[in-house]
């Protein structure tokens, strides 16, 4: 259950006592347990996973990249995948369709079935009426779900989020904010269209110094916000190592390394200094008025692998991962920060139903 | 792929010259190829599927029964499920997942995973915005889509729409129609809520005259179209005959029994006065102003099987059946109505996209 929040975390525990089998809490659920399928399920919604109105092509990319940073964080390979499409008539769906199977021919990831319908309407629409009031707006709203399925590597094992002990490094697969600040930069008016970003007026005229100046780290924010790159072939090596636990980061790296560490019955201790940062971030904080720590540790939608390894372990240069802690006993997190002792770090994060 | 339309029809045609693979066509998917599950998807929306305000409970059962009557139009046992809820955070969660979770078990239907998320909002609304326009009724804006995995039972077929041949006899496992004129009354103002059926001003008023008084048809009708019931047993009988083809009536007879001869190859002819009808149908198309004929043709949404089977073998007394045609060489539906001649019958029905 990605992009998850609060309100969403008290009801699954309410669920889980609910649940007899108990396979929710890692990133997908192995069916039949045990068995050669991970399943996972993730949406893209109007007004709460992006801007109304986003070119349907980058809709499809980043729908089917979400889930399949779920089954990266399982070790799974992409085998097959479902969707349900809510969406006006005027909605560009081929363009749409066009992207989804790209995205999918990529990954191996075969299209296997579907449902179409209009989008919802609230109180003031009646039933068949499009989006709210009859207005021409309603006809951006969008809810798009995938569901997806993998299967595990031959000799590899399913990665879980409770394989997490006492004395594993934690790891992260990529750099950690960066997203966060493209959404800032998308609320204050970037948008991308064509394969382009555009950035709001001032940042336009901000001519790039070189390579990290800041409207380029913006650009390069705004994308990676809207385009995550799943961590297939890093999941992948994950599943083949004979220890560890993961989780991809939906919700920001504090509240998804206090999962992990709760299936584990661990806690962590991390290091502000060594999460990984993309160029130009500090200076694209600043001029965002952000806080780029906070960014870094609670902004969420990064879709990079957060992992544990046994201390002899080091994944391979060419994942470009960063080690920003260790597995500690007890359950609770830590960070260091800035020389200063160890505080403890709340599992704050994206909150959708508080 | 459910709940269909010419616009979608087409796009699906679309889509399939793109697909490699083409497990789109039937009810569900059967993965791996031959393999162990059938996997389908369906959703229920606010104000296309539902008046938006719907019981929570309701708005779950009927959630699982339409995805359901994809499983038993397989012959499937139902086996997992996972969910992707897009609702207002003071829609009722709780009174929702113990419905959900109450219709699971009823079918031995594990939930294992899913995705929670807020509503979607329009061009109007900003991210983070609840519905749209930021009013209140945005808050009844919901998306709920479930997936559901089947399992073959042990000495049984896949049930697939490809499988009618000429000389067979088309079957309808219960009446058609009902569900339309249902959907009718709840736009003329019928409600549900709390297990009861309360009917607009002018209906409520009309005694009950006896079993089959309009007022009683109309409350039977309001519930058969918010709580249908999956034929899971008939599709799981079904699967043990040797052949045959079947589909559930989700878009209208008609359309349903176009796409199942589309499949087959095949064209089929069938009477209208033998279309199993409600207690009560013909008064309460009366009272509604409706011709039964059509409802019965292209209401839609009456989630019952459609299917074939070779002239000699008969369904068993118990699930109520009623045969309605004959499966014949071309590839063109005939009616024949009123003792006058056949006629051609179009594929209308529910058009979404149109």
């Amino acid at each position: 259950m990605a992009r998850a929040l609060q309100g969403e975390d008290r009801l699954l525990r309410w669920l889980r006592r609910r649940i007899d089998r108990p396979l929710i809490g890692d990133d997908a659920a192995v069916l039949p347990p045990g068995g050669p399928f991970a399943v996972t399920v993730d949406s893209q919604i109007s007004g709460v996973h992006f801007v109304p109105g986003l070119d349907a092509a980058a809709i499809a990319r980043r729908l089917v990249a979400v889930n399949l940073s779920d089954l990266a964080a399982m070790g799974a390979m992409p085998s097959y995948a479902f969707l349900a499409l809510a969406a006006a008539p005027d909605f560009d769906h081929r363009r749409f369709f066009r992207a989804l199977l790209a995205a999918c021919a990529r990954h191996r990831l075969v299209l296997a079935g579907g449902d179409l319908s209009r989008p919802p309407a609230g109180a003031q629409g009646a039933p068949g009426a499009h989006g709210c009031n009859g207005s021409p707006g309603g006809n951006d709203v969008l809810v798009a779900t995938l569901t997806v399925l993998g299967e595990k590597r031959r000799g590899g094992r399913w990665l879980r989020r409770g394989g997490a002990a006492p004395g594993h490094h934690v790891w992260l697969g990529g750099t950690a904010g960066e997203s966060a600040a493209g959404r800032l930069l998308i609320a204050a008016g970037a948008r991308f269209a064509a394969g382009r970003v555009s950035l709001p007026a001032g940042w336009g005229g901000a001519r790039p110094r070189g390579r990290d100046g800041v409207a380029a780290a913006g650009r390069r924010a705004v994308h990676r916000h809207l385009l995550p790159r799943p961590q297939l072939a890093l999941g992948q090596w994950l599943g083949r190592q004979a220890a560890g636990a993961a989780i991809d980061v939906s919700d920001g790296v504090a509240r998804d390394l206090y999962r992990l560490c709760a299936e584990s019955g661990v806690g962590a201790r991390i290091e502000a200094a060594r999460l990984p940062l993309a160029p130009g971030f500090a200076s694209l904080c600043s001029a965002l008025g952000a806080d780029g720590e906070q960014l870094a540790l609670h902004g969420g939608e990064d879709y990079v692998l957060l992992f544990t390894l046994p201390a002899a372990v080091e994944p391979p240069a060419r994942f470009g991962c960063r080690r920003i802690g260790t597995i500690a006993r007890g359950r609770r997190l830590w960070l260091v920060a800035g020389g200063g002792p160890a505080r403890e770090l709340a599992p704050a994060g994206w909150d959708h139903l508080a």
